[in-house]
């Protein structure tokens, strides 16, 4: 492992718990080891004396009593795993034990965070319907599973560009976005200091850490894309993995023969990584090193057990590009690389778009499963339209909620500056939390086992005038609070039972509980007795004379 | 009309244009009357020399030239309209005369606004799939059209409570929310004032304004729903059909026996109108007065052509309690009381929930319109999940743009606020634009024929680095500027061909072009050219001796 070196470098992060939650650790129990993991959960302690144990993805971070030193980076809680464990048939890949029968202390632990079975954790990756995206060289990281039958995971993209940003605030960025829930972060740096930033973000990264190695190769290369090659490629990967790069995006599928196909497009080619290698293909006029290398890029992948994450170098920029013949035909060429990488027990994540309509997203998942051998599909959005910039991290929840249902299992945030600007620490937040919310609508739909306790309780805690409870139960406590505050602020609101959309008078939770204490005070709560009173009524109705409409001062 | 009373009242509201924006009139002529009616748009002038002409709700707000007097209130479009008109069989309803095969006015200026023919826009609403909600004493409005088959529309709610918010406020909450793109504004004020509030933002309102008169009888018996009555309600609606409300909620479908089915939810009823017409109905023990003397209710709304909304008192205010029998009882009853209303010639929408999970947004589509004969749905949201206040304009935006895409055809706001407090100024501007946006998803999914020109101009002005276009283009140009600014603030940047996010040598558009440039001077911008270098490459490699990787020099 590389030393921190921290010449200029001095990263302050955050850190304390997020208001309302405590970190607790659910012990578990690794038969095969003899070892108890210590699986994290952020715990929101309620004011009726219950408790709700919720995913946590922020780390020793927001520990209460743990002392965070960026400059040691985290605890390599992972070291001892990897050190005993033997190669299978030469591979140290998840791929590998899953395939082998074999359940490893990291599959029980990411079970335990979903609150499923270790088995299904194991049988799913050994299909290749589920990923662990964890390097062998980056053993701070807290396991996790990426896969439609887990929930809905969550990216954030961090690192600068040559026109922005310091390594101190890209490694505040990737702890402030797993603070908000980021699952995992792509450090996808372009500026300067690559290796150095990308240093300081893996070892303090209790996340998986995914990266797109031909932006750092095309920086060695002085930015020419011709002037690329497989071997300044291969030793940025190698150097990459051996810094504990998780997962890489590789643009395998962006064929020579593809590129006449985006000649049409209003948007052109809007990969970064995509833009890279069809200028490489068009000016050697044949295919890119990156497909006709790929069984060597998966020997180097198995070795470390790093996670491919097939880019979407021909995704569409626009809405009028969508699902168009260049997009679905690179995913041809995605699919067969899936089970070439499947042949080498290497993991394989699959990238989606983009900018979709919202009737053209379903097919997306369909081709994506069917073509890709049901590879975890990670998707950037999509974007549902085109029309809002200032405003794409909605347009793009609207799209990654919906293909999150469909079955996509991870979604890669936008931010609100996304197509304006390089996002800053507030806009990070917003993306995060955008997504998280995105994702639990989906996990709502495909009837996640964990998903609705959630919204329960923040309903309840709601109908019973619990605000405190409410703002802790809230994605972001800290905003629900400052919310309330802006029109309420006195600490006497905070217990009240109404609030300032309404007032007092016009509180229908307040008047439903009224109603609820004089129906049971009556004995008028289930339909039966209010139709019996109905009956009593019409008797007293036709002796009353037959008025239908009796004063009401009665 | 009653005068505009100004004694500590004055409003001053926002005018001008929308940067980048004109407003120009299309001249659309109307045969019957020898009129030509000026139908607004919102020019997008483009630096290619080109312009587009979008929808606008703004009225002469945004004007270049019109002088705004908000004491006079807005110019009466319609006075003249309205008076040449003969009843139809004594009915003065835009349902009456579709019917009777009329092409009113009202209907060839939404038709033009919408950009279909009027003949449709006449025959949906003869069958009640479309409304166009437009008192007689409403004629500052400027007509539009509500219905599956035409753009989806956003209506936006403001109004005091008793807790905060002055008239003034509210004017300009008016103002500014139809601004942003309002196809209709409610009056939800619960306060001080109400009658005055409202004189204020009929008069200057070009949208239709709808209201609860629920509310305002509420206040004339001192808050006690109890003491409400026919007589009060009623003479509360006349009030206000004699100001002008276009279109009023009225919750005519909580049944005293539906009352019990809310007994075991996590948040009982949710509707403010709904919970006041519950209590009545308890503390009767009686069908409300709203389902009892609702074919008089209709005779009022028939003589001034008031739209009604049945409100849906009974709608799940949490995902725990979406689609149960409360919910769908009552909107059976809506069913009944739709077919009442279009005996008399009376338009009618529905309103839907609230908060629903993306799994069970459909059925509420599909329900609605078999019960209720395809009337339009009115939606607030909903909300996908719970666990995101503070974000529940996002929530919300997700399951509106789903539902819209299904066949709402009009959308109420959520603001970020909800739940937490009243929404202030530049809440109405978030809520308004994310629903805009959510309900274009939405358009673009179903289709509409002028929806995709709109994303397909500002994506060409992305790719072709116009961007002051693409701010010009954006839903919101103002905070699109910003956010570009926030990064690269100086005017180069502004034709600059990259930005922020990737900086010059990163940037996929910029080597898209050069790739385009390239291929187009090396004869390969098609498939056959690419195939056919493809075995010139193949002869050389077999010349060359076979070796697979040549070096990069050559």
């Amino acid at each position: 492992m590389t030393a921190l070196d921290d010449h200029d470098v001095r990263p302050t992060v955050t850190t304390g718990p997020i208001p309302g939650s405590a970190k607790t650790h659910l012990p578990v129990d690794d038969p095969a080891s003899g070892r108890t993991l210590r699986v994290p959960q952020r715990r929101v302690g309620l004011s009726d004396g219950t408790h709700i144990d919720l995913y946590d993805t922020s780390g020793p971070y927001t520990d209460d009593t743990a002392s965070v030193d960026v400059h040691a980076g985290l605890p390599r809680l992972r070291a001892d795993w990897i050190a005993d464990r033997a190669p299978i048939g030469g591979a140290v890949t998840q791929a590998a034990y899953a395939k082998a029968g074999v359940i490893t202390p990291e599959m029980r632990f990411a079970a335990a965070r979903e609150g499923v079975d270790p088995e299904s954790v194991r049988s799913e990756v050994a299909i290749g319907r589920a990923v662990i995206p964890l390097n062998r060289c980056h053993p701070e990281a807290e396991p996790m599973v990426i896969g439609k039958n887990f929930l809905v995971k969550v990216n954030a993209n961090i690192g600068n560009s040559a026109v922005t940003s310091s390594v101190a605030e890209e490694v505040e960025k990737m702890v402030w976005a797993t603070r908000w829930g980021a699952d995992t972060v792509m450090d996808l740096s372009t500026g300067k200091r690559i290796h150095e930033t990308r240093e300081w973000i893996v070892r303090n990264a209790p996340v998986p850490i995914g990266t797109v190695p031909i932006y750092q190769a095309l920086e060695k290369v002085g930015g020419d894309p011709a002037a690329l090659s497989w071997e300044v490629y291969r030793d940025t990967v190698i150097e990459q993995a051996e810094q504990g790069v998780d997962y890489m995006t590789v643009h395998a599928g962006v064929l020579l023969r593809y590129v006449p196909l985006t000649a049409r497009r209003v948007t052109g080619i809007v990969s970064r990584g995509g833009s890279i290698m069809a200028a490489w293909c068009l000016a050697h006029h044949r295919e890119s090193f990156l497909y006709t290398r790929f069984e060597e890029l998966c020997e180097i992948f198995r070795a470390y057990d790093i996670t491919f994450s097939l880019g979407d170098g021909l995704r569409p920029g626009s809405i009028a590009d969508a699902n168009d013949e260049a997009q679905f035909a690179e995913l041809r060429t995605l699919g067969e690389l899936t089970h070439v990488a499947r042949g080498h027990d290497v993991q394989v994540m699959i990238e989606g778009p983009g900018h979709v309509p919202l009737h053209k997203i379903a097919e997306n998942v369909r081709l994506e499963e069917e073509l890709c051998g049901e590879a975890p599909f990670y998707t950037l959005g999509p974007l549902a339209t085109d029309i809002a910039p200032g405003y794409d991290h909605i347009t793009s929840a609207i799209g990654a909620a919906q293909i999150a249902w469909h079955g996509t299992a991870m979604l890669c945030y936008v931010t609100p500056k996304e197509h304006l600007g390089l996002p800053d620490r507030d806009d990070v937040k917003t993306g995060v939390v955008t997504y998280k919310l995105a994702a639990h609508a989906a996990d709502l739909a495909k009837g996640h086992p964990r998903a609705r306790e959630w919204d329960d309780a923040l309903s309840k805690a709601r109908f019973e005038f619990r605000w405190r409870d409410q703002f802790h139960l809230a994605l972001d406590p800290e905003t629900a609070q400052a919310y309330h505050d802006a029109t309420l602020p006195a600490e006497p609101a905070k217990t009240a039972h109404f609030c300032s959309m309404c007032g007092p008078k016009f509180c229908s939770m307040k008047i439903t509980q009224d109603v609820r204490r004089y129906a049971a005070e009556k004995g008028l709560s289930t339909v039966a007795a209010i139709e019996e009173g109905m009956r009593d009524k019409s008797a007293e109705f036709a002796d009353g004379g037959g008025r239908v409409y009796l004063p009401l001062a009665e």
